[in-house]
């Protein structure tokens, strides 16, 4: 691939600038609610707290809130207040925390941003507590309740009107149940019996990923900057949505290729999975029957030895998997790209955006 | 225990009368939810919408959005609608489901309400796209999400005023939270390796169980009948929280003497999963120091056979442990008739209330 713009000139993008300058106010917001939450309890309440506090403070891209604050901030008219629209970019990671923790329940991750998931921090910790061996799962799912709940309440104090405030509630909620109904189809096509349909990825990346990453966070910025114009929220919506099926795309690429440095997870995490992404369709579309099977058995084990992972990888090397992804990441960020121009935005939130598309489009 | 006085009048109390007329009010808020998602999509999703209906419209008691809907019909001044209370009952109903099916699946009960459990339901019915085992509980995690997202949806279009809106969704957060940290104290002290504390039964039923099926549904009213005044939430806690401790003392009771027919699970259940009820701490303060230790090694085995259940039970009813739970339930009802009166409501509401002190206060 071409090397960006951004890395001839040497120079961070206005993208990754907006974000230096962001993330610290966003972890700001999310620290001050835990600390709110910590000051008011002890004991185990208070040990909870202190674990989520540092659970959702990790290291992060923080893309979904940053996208919110990108939008609210160009949006914004007679500049609203950006304290409101911090709180709700905080309530968003938190929902975001709140489906990582079930994530990793789901797949029995060990790790999450280079660190450990919260249910074997749970585990570890409250294992002497009683003989279920299962009680750090058990105890992480509840945890992850406690941080959706924090998030309504942000939402609930966050300084807006009642209609603006309403209109991102409805939002907020879409953005739940869809995301949710994107991890069941994950789930479903996890380490799969059988797969018919070589769209299912695709499925899964618009319900699963792309709304839930581009198009429902720009778009919440946009109602809490007063904004109700339909027409907008159409154009946010084409660009947003092949956007955020490069994300996908690109986290596909990375889930195979890409090592733990960039992922915080162990690298090949799909293969080993047996995630049903655009790689892996590509390659089945692409193989002899024979192949196909025993690509299938491999990929569907439970467990998988280092040389299984060569062999899998190998099969898909061989359909061109990885330069056939690469060829959409590219195809989707210049549709993205090419609708930029219709946004109602300032130059300056273009060149924002126009970051995020190299961003997203690097592999 | 002595029958109580709707039984000797052999004809329903106001509150049963209440319930009959109110819980096909209830459901069918909560199916015309449901039908509107069914209607508006197809496939996978529409499966989905079916499941979830035929799980939270099974027989139950209601009694939570029974209790919101008492406190608006109370309360409310120049006749507020109907409608819109229906749909914050329905969202209430609709969180109850969420908990319900996470608690299915940190217990791995197989039984709710006399059927499957969603996890069960799930596996039948997904086991087949998938070699993972878990699919059943993986799938029914994220389907108790869409729930929830449900509730949240339901809250927003429920035809109240903002400030109104606004403090209901304060306190259906508080809820949310509270219930989480119940559920948390719950799983350390299931099969408890040690039991040091035997207050913690009393915080469980506290945290777990007063707040969540007494006293928020009936401030939910409140609220939602443009109650502000702090006063008269305090009145309703002071009555509320001893009849929800009451509440637990007869399920705790139920949930080791009551049969499959009255609790819509396994007789014993709660003996089965060791759970560390009020029953239970009674028992382990009045046994000798060896009988102490042999009980707590059978309670918390992970398998019990049915002599070893009724071993368990026998060392229980040998401390007194039954009676003890019914002196207490006796207690916690009169503390609550005491309180009754000093609620600003109406004389039938009186009798409502009397109706439901006496029908959490029988066996």
């Amino acid at each position: 691939m071409v090397p960006s713009a951004s890395k001839l000139q040497s120079r961070p993008s206005p993208f990754a600038e907006f974000s230096v300058r962001l993330i610290p106010r966003i972890d700001g917001a999310l620290s001050r609610h835990f600390d709110r939450k910590i000051s008011a309890s002890d004991g185990l309440r208070r040990d909870i707290f202190l674990d989520l506090k540092e659970y959702c403070t990790r290291e992060g891209k923080r893309i979904r809130p940053l996208l919110l604050l990108l939008a609210f901030s160009e949006y914004r008219r007679a500049g609203g207040a950006m304290s409101g629209a911090l709180g709700a970019a905080a309530a968003l990671e938190l929902m975001h925390s709140f489906l990582l923790i079930q994530d990793d329940i789901i797949d029995r991750s060990d790790l999450r941003r280079g660190e450990k998931t919260l249910h074997v921090i749970a585990g570890e910790k409250y294992g002497a507590y009683s003989h279920n061996p299962g009680i750090g799962s058990d105890v992480a799912l509840i945890m992850a309740d406690i941080l959706m709940a924090g998030a309504l309440e942000l939402v609930h104090s966050a300084n807006f009107t009642p209609p603006v405030k309403s209109r991102f509630l409805k939002i907020f909620t879409e953005t739940y149940e869809r995301t949710a109904y994107g991890q069941v189809l994950d789930i479903l096509y996890s380490r799969p019996r059988r797969v018919c349909d070589l769209t299912v990825p695709g499925e899964i990346g618009i319900e699963k990923t792309a709304y839930y990453t581009m198009v429902y966070p720009l778009m919440m910025g946009y109602v809490l900057s007063g904004g109700t114009a339909k027409k907008e929220m159409e154009r946010i919506r084409d660009f947003a949505l092949p956007l955020g099926l490069a994300f996908q795309t690109r986290d596909d690429i990375l889930g195979v290729y890409g090592g733990k440095k960039k992922t915080g997870k162990p690298s090949d995490s799909d293969l080993v999975e047996g995630k049903f992404t655009f790689l892996v369709a590509h390659t089945l579309k692409n193989l002899d029957h024979t192949r196909r099977r025993d690509f299938m058995l491999l990929f569907s084990a439970p467990e998988k030895s280092a040389a299984d992972l060569a062999f899998l990888r190998g099969l898909m090397d061989g359909t061109g998997a990885h330069e056939k992804a690469r060829e959409r990441l590219e195809e989707l960020t210049a549709i993205s790209r090419s609708r930029m121009a219709k946004l109602s935005i300032s130059r300056r939130g273009l060149a924002l955006l126009e970051g995020l598309v190299e961003m997203t489009g690097e592999e």
